[in-house]
């Protein structure tokens, strides 16, 4: 298949390598260009433009850090939306429920939202889960490139936002399992418990999830540098859970809880401190 | 073995029923005995104080609802301390850090304390998850009586109380996870996306665990009653957490969250309902 | 005093009533031209655009809902900035910490932000409370003005946004009286003591503020209709608050508080409540 | 009048003072007794026990610590309650409302609950406001005694706990004020204004009452020792709060953020500080 991707980040180069891997003609396109080098020696093509690699393209795949990066990736000069012919587009990207309403909005069945569940490893391994929803017709033509990136595909509805509600309801369950062990862990150090036997009986019983034995390390050993996903990003998608939440008046009080602790992280930690780090915050404000 | 049970509740029932089902000599007593008959006509043997109870056993486990219960059964008039000879005491009730230490520091080596994670269903099964802590010999001395009530021993320690802190930090986390749960539940329910489709993705990434899988149903459907766990013994042991938080100077602001819904929940809904009807509480506040 | 006001609802009507009291030759303009009827009548001359009112003025006022309003008429087509010559601007309007450094960056020493404190019939009375910041010589050049329609100014610096953010902390601590208040009065209800007794005390003592004695009433009486100060507005204004406290990283887990008990009211009790209703919301959540 | 205090703290030791000074005959005991030595040299008689004291006088008032200290001074040996004839009880210290209620039980019309707000200068100084409920004809023979300690007497019902429950609010209330301020002030330092600038409008326009005068210059300076009230003694009236909203089944999430913020400040900074100290637990949490 003619396949395009835009944004070439840790996650999206990872992404691109398996697409060309899978055997797929591959059109590539970031803003800082030398990031596409290995990529084309790889065998894919690189476009100047965002509506130039379109162009190209059957389906042109978009992972990039945030709305604004996005909007003006589709809309903007040169974007997407300046393609001739107009492809189908696929958002990999965690954007805000009104950025996805706009973009399904402009390209009607044209769009499909399809943001990952997964880090960079995760990504290079090809074992992403991805959320989908947009027409149906249009995930089952963009599946064998699912196929090629993922593990998993969830199609979640036809209506685009829904998939990336479920991938900011998902980062939101992240980081309220994170607080949980912190707030749990911080009493237990308090007490003279061996965080490690603590966390052994958890994993070992109601908590066997992936998402505490990925985290319940850091915590135990307060190692919150080198960032896996940086706090502010973090606080980026609990910013965007948050405004979902005001739109829809949702009352969500853990999640104030967490934005307080991001922050806090951030004040006193700095920018580099992964979003993990709200243990730390947890803990110092018991004094330990 | 000769054991003895006392506390023939639920909980209690079920494991009294597995100790005299893999052979062991049972004595059992209860505040109100008619609930010993079918023990009894199994071929347990009834006593009329935990005194006597204790005094014809090399262990006695204690299941009760409360602090005050412990108490009374274990310092009170005819209590396990009046006892000639004094025995092992193996405490399986959920009990404050405060009443663990007391007991541990009149009974020495020969308490132990070891709070289960199970519902009734788990207990009759035999499929209980023990966490024990206390010292070496007098734990072993009990492992053959864990291994017919438990599917595994988890120790801890060797200070007693170190196993009533986890058991209170696993009933905080279930309902830090039913907390998450409920509010990403509602955040979904009022942007129309479908509680289940969310449920499937959570579940099928980072999020499979027993604690996710076993509360997320009764959100999903809205069914608070009958009750697993009751809603006012779900506050009781948050209140247990914030003693024991208070008690070593530890801010844990998810747990006044989740009391918080604790409350409303039993305020607006009753006694009655189970402590997982903190979803409802949630959704209700966001005018679901 | 040549003066212009742009924005004639029920703050910006009564302003603009006190400055024509005062003697000032007033230009006014609205959005809807409606609303400049009577005072056209009393001797204001309407104009047909923001540029239009700026350009035959010294000083041109804004009071008007909220940043996207205030943008459009300083930065849109016919806008402040295209007046010739480019006046003083005073800007009266609750916008945000970013919007504020934004048209002081535009207007240089040419702006001031000078928010106001009170609600219409202060406004009516001209007994508003002004907070300014901005150039000295600026803000003394709008002094008559300020003495028009207020009974004191607070200069609280030369950077404009200061003033703005000023404002937005007195709104802050304005909900953060009614949230204490309310749960205080909710404690006090259930255990069967009356609100009235409460509320004497505490005003006859420590809490004798006009944040108490205003709001103090409607919490005691269940009254939130007609609103004063509606709930959504009163959420916006919190945005504001968390959006600057995002940007300076600053955790404000009393603002989270408010926040839910503002979507809360706004979802169950509709958009027309005043913003003192998270005082129903407390109640409610305790079964009253 | 024949009257006896019980407790000769700092509150305890100025209201005898008082007592003494307005021309009653006064008996005092305390736990030591050398507190009591100025009081004697000026008149009062010595007691060697609570009973004694309570022998010898028509009126017998207990300002003390807490609970504990309360309940046995009158249900203990040689307490009140073993005096004869019993005489009139006026319980001024902050008490739970169980303990309230078991006093009222105990004592029936004999018993008044008649906390005070006020620091030791205003008890010194006999301005301090009281809080009496109670059968209004034992509130009537202690009026006297009132007005020679303090400066108003407000009667909030005939069942003695009100009196402790508008205490514990007016308690929270205060927290409360300090909470806000020190939320405010956190996001105006980080924003480079200066806190005594958004003080003095503060107090200038809607805050203008005692409860924000007396706290905001220690939020200001940061100046947190030596202790006017210190934390830990915040923290049990907070506990005593928490412990009637949980009797009464009333969520209050500003009470939890408040405790998280006392404990933070004792854990980090010690049992020695105010318990405006929270103010600092803010800014640390902002990186301040």
């Amino acid at each position: 298949m003619r396949v395009a991707i835009l944004g070439l980040g840790n996650m999206g180069g990872a992404i691109a390598r398996n697409i060309l891997k899978a055997g797929h003609d591959l059109t590539v396109w970031n803003r800082s260009p030398d990031k596409a080098a290995a990529l084309v020696e790889g065998g894919a093509t690189l476009a100047t433009t965002p509506a130039e690699a379109a162009a190209q393209a059957e389906i042109v795949f978009t992972m990039l850090a945030d709305d604004r990066a996005v909007e003006a990736v589709t809309f903007g000069e040169d974007g997407l939306l300046a393609a001739d012919p107009l492809c189908l587009h696929v958002g990999l990207s965690t954007v805000s429920l009104a950025l996805a309403r706009r973009l399904a909005e402009a390209q009607g069945d044209r769009y499909v939202s399809a943001p990952v569940f997964g880090r960079p490893p995760a990504a290079e391994a090809a074992q992403l889960s991805i959320v989908a929803a947009g027409a149906p017709a249009s995930i089952a033509h963009a599946q064998p490139v699912f196929d090629a990136i993922g593990q998993k595909t969830f199609v979640v509805g036809e209506d685009a936002p829904a998939a990336n509600l479920v991938k900011l309801c998902g980062n939101f369950m992240i980081m309220s399992a994170i607080e949980a062990m912190g707030e749990a862990m911080a009493l237990a150090a308090k007490n003279g418990l061996d965080k490690q036997a603590l966390f052994d009986v958890l994993t070992g019983t109601l908590f066997g999830a992936p998402v505490y034995r990925n985290y319940g390390p850091a915590l135990i050993e307060g190692t919150y540098r080198p960032a896996g996903f940086p706090a502010p990003l973090g606080l980026k998608d609990m910013n965007l859970v948050a405004e979902a939440a005001t739109g829809a008046r949702v009352p969500m009080p853990l999640l104030g809880v967490i934005r307080d602790h991001l922050l806090q992280a951030i004040a006193r930690d700095g920018d580099d401190v992964d979003w993990s780090a709200i243990g730390k915050a947890i803990g110092d404000n018991a004094g330990l």
